[in-house]
């Protein structure tokens, strides 16, 4: 009984999940564990969605602002998407219920830069925030918490909180005890001090959260796995953008602008990142590292077979096969892994410092080098930044790749202007499609544009924006960064109206055929 | 005789402008001296500039790439430019010829963030730099140098380039001496170590420049006074922005977001910044500090004052009556100033550290926040980002400021979608026009946009913003940024064709009148 918890209060307190829930107001701003569909609370989101219904179903409001980490997982963002139970919601999403609901214009959401978070939290820019609900894997004899698969601002979120509810969660390897760093050095301006990391494997903090007991008001026993993250299978497009970036690297080394080791690498999850982490074991990298925000399956193959030799991260994003392998050999790997809070996982300071190698996805690039990471047409949120501009603008070296085309041919990932911009053309440095790969260090915007469309365009759309980069050179109000503000969203809102960027097979230039 | 310069090596390759302009050759990098018209080179360019003509008269080809520190002055990109002798010039930059070759489409232009110039330099993205040409107060007897009235990035410069020209400048003050602080603790990642500063007055390096004597190919006397830089009355618009900026810190102050003593302060130069900083001393603060860029006239009095207790910058740009005022009372001013190199003044890690508040210009913003500092109408380079950037993104507050309309109000500030982005709506939190102040923090994309229309549109425009916001929000693909991307530029493309933003007055809807 209660073997995860070896502190008096923390037994006190404990109860169910749905009572637990009742101590959720509406009105309340409630900061909840969970990155990456890990370590989110899994049983007093879905009880205080219940309470939502029934509130609603009795003609009564019950809404709360809900702070995160970064995306959670259906039994929290889903379930209180679902209940219509969020005003506001922050910062990284990705269910799709609560995407659907910020899209439709029935919530706000807020996106933000991962390491902005929990400095935004403590300047005061969120409010107050009534009460944290943090999963954890135990509660030490001193009362201290055990981190799970996630930590997130999980630190922030405590200290700050009037209000503490803890999930400890069974089914969580126990065996992750001291993978964590958490880092207590932070302060507010004027009295920051360097973050002391020069090294990927640096520990600076202690492996345990604090917590201050007379705020826990309740703790709830779990025993539930995280979201599962499949293993996608790697297509052949993502093959190709990894065979890429692969050849860029190999040609970087030969130029002598890095080693064999490389620098630490940053990627995220998904398939062309899972592409890229099993090129890097196939191009018989030895002796890696990662700084970066997620370990998922493909770096833990990568650990396994030498090619990394340390991860820093502040979560796991594992399949159920990753799972059983990390448990299986938990020893290896906690002596080459550890989670820290994502304030410094994503530290501007920290990332500069180490130079990573800043690996992240793309919705669409323009062809001067401008990456739009969140807003289909320029409008429609797909996920949010995340950490991407954390690593872009502060890396070595900041790559976004991404199919050339997207939903059959129907959508062009290089368009003349981006619709919504996330990395500004001074933060973008390697572009990469399927088609190729543009290296836009040292180049003007125009000598971008040339190269970008060279490289990177499918020839479907290639014609198409050399066409429309010639005419903007000539006819542009200036030429610094020549475009037609008459056209340059107009395939964008060509795609709106029919479904598709090409204007011939859209119909709208079927005369010219 | 040569009373500036104390070591043999350098008065043996004393020689006139026009030999040591002989020196440079077609296709050369040129790394030089000077931020804001201040510190750049004053009579080797010039020679250089004829030679080209002559070149180019001649019939041959003869243009070079030119890297700065930021702005430098008609003797150094002036003469340059006139002279068509520039392929490639960077970063900002504010010479009116220099800005119309670029914006004609004859050169190519880079903008970077001023903090990222050194180490791409050393990361190798501009390739090999041929010849660095500084102007300097005077050479030591060990044969090191007096840094003049900016910093830059000439300690990258000397250092990285094959082949040096030393300016001597006689007419910088020689009192300037022990100002600067020369950080030689930079290394390339991995090797990078934590940038000690931790307050705006830490001294980190040494005051003189390092040199290989085996480089130095010329040194140029001269004695030619910096660009002056006239001290701007401020306008009554000006005041007006100023105004909602201090009302803004004493409603933190009293929120207990900031102390009286405020935080390191960072502004930019011209009418707002003199304003602002006249605000500050009548607003009654004492012992401030900032830690910015440029130090100008209102910085000097501030100092004097007491409002200011201690300003870290990279250069200095002063009236001639500044001049003055600063050699009448240099001993005074240099316990109270230090010059860094701007990979210092504008470090990432540092801005955030201190928490800096970040007060910077702009172009446009649009109804989400994103803003504008560079292109106008999106195409037409103004002066570069500067850095903007590495404060906005990286202080504890972002201020953009502008007035609410240009050109006698056919230009709106505050646009349905900007023209060009330079600091996405994850870097800008406290928007100001002379209507008022936005404060941006902790709200939505759809939240921001009522308060930037309400508080910051100019009411010839706000009916229009408001219009455009409505329908977006009703038929916008989707809700969470609404757009109407057919007529979202709408109002660049107006201007652009007629002159004017309102479609009234433009004549487009004479017929709804």
């Amino acid at each position: 009984m209660h073997h995860r918890i070896h502190h008096r209060a923390f037994t006190d307190r404990l109860m169910s999940a749905a009572d637990a829930a009742r101590l959720v107001q509406p009105g309340m701003t409630v900061a909840m564990s969970g990155f990456t569909g890990a370590g989110y609370p899994k049983a007093v989101p879905g009880a205080l969605a219940e309470h939502m219904q029934q509130a609603h179903d009795a003609g009564q409001a019950f809404k709360i602002n809900v702070l995160t980490g970064a995306s959670t997982a259906p039994e929290l963002d889903g379930v209180l998407a679902k209940a219509d139970g969020m005003n506001l919601r922050l910062p990284y999403m990705s269910d799709p219920e609560l995407r659907r609901r910020i899209n439709d214009g029935e919530m706000e959401y807020m996106d933000i830069h991962l390491s902005h978070v929990a400095q935004h939290a403590w300047f005061g820019f969120y409010g107050k925030i009534d009460l944290a609900i943090v999963e954890v894997v135990g509660v030490t004899a001193e009362g201290q918490l055990i981190p799970s698969s996630s930590v997130g601002n999980n630190k922030t979120w405590l200290e700050m909180a009037d209000k503490v509810i803890i999930e400890v969660n069974e089914e969580q390897s126990a065996a992750m005890d001291g993978m964590h760093d958490i880092y207590y050095g932070t302060a507010l301006p004027p009295h920051r001090q360097p973050v002391p990391i020069t090294t990927v494997k640096d520990r600076i903090g202690q492996p345990y959260l604090d917590v201050d007991v007379s705020k826990v008001i309740a703790v709830v026993e779990t025993k539930a796995p995280d979201r599962l993250s499949p293993f996608a299978p790697v297509d052949a497009t993502s093959e190709k953008i990894a065979d890429h970036l692969l050849d860029f690297l190999d040609h970087e080394i030969r130029a002598g602008r890095l080693t064999e080791k490389l620098l630490p690498i940053q990627s995220g999850v998904g398939n062309i990142a899972n592409a890229v982490l099993a090129g890097l074991s196939r191009g018989g990298y030895k002796g890696l590292q990662s700084y970066t925000e997620v370990i998922q399956d493909g770096m833990l193959s990568l650990i396994k077979d030498g090619t990394l030799e340390f991860a820093s991260a502040t979560s796991f994003s594992l399949s159920e096969a990753g799972i059983a392998e990390f448990n299986q050999n938990v020893d290896y790997y906690r002596e080459r892994i550890l989670l820290r809070p994502q304030e410094m996982s994503n530290h501007p300071e920290v990332i500069r410092r180490l130079g990573c190698i800043a690996l992240n996805g793309m919705i669409e690039a323009d062809i001067y080098g401008n990456v739009n990471s969140t807003n289909v047409v320029g409008s429609h949120v797909m996920n949010g930044i995340g950490g991407s501009g954390d690593f872009a603008r502060n890396g070595y070296l900041s790559v976004f790749m991404s199919p050339s085309i997207a939903k059959g041919g129907k959508i062009s990932g290089i368009v003349p202007m981006a619709s919504h911009v996330d990395h500004t053309e001074h933060d973008t440095m390697i572009l990469i499609t399927e088609q190729g790969l543009a290296d836009l260090r040292g180049l003007s915007p125009k000598q971008r544009a040339q190269v970008i469309i060279d490289n990177c365009a499918h020839p479907d759309y290639r014609p198409m924006l050399q066409d429309y980069f010639d005419r903007a050179r000539k006819n542009s109000y200036g030429k610094h960064t020549p475009h037609l503000l008459d056209e340059a969203l107009s395939w964008h809102q060509r795609y709106i109206e029919t479904g598709d960027m090409q204007p011939v097979r859209s119909g709208l230039l079927a005369d010219a055929r």
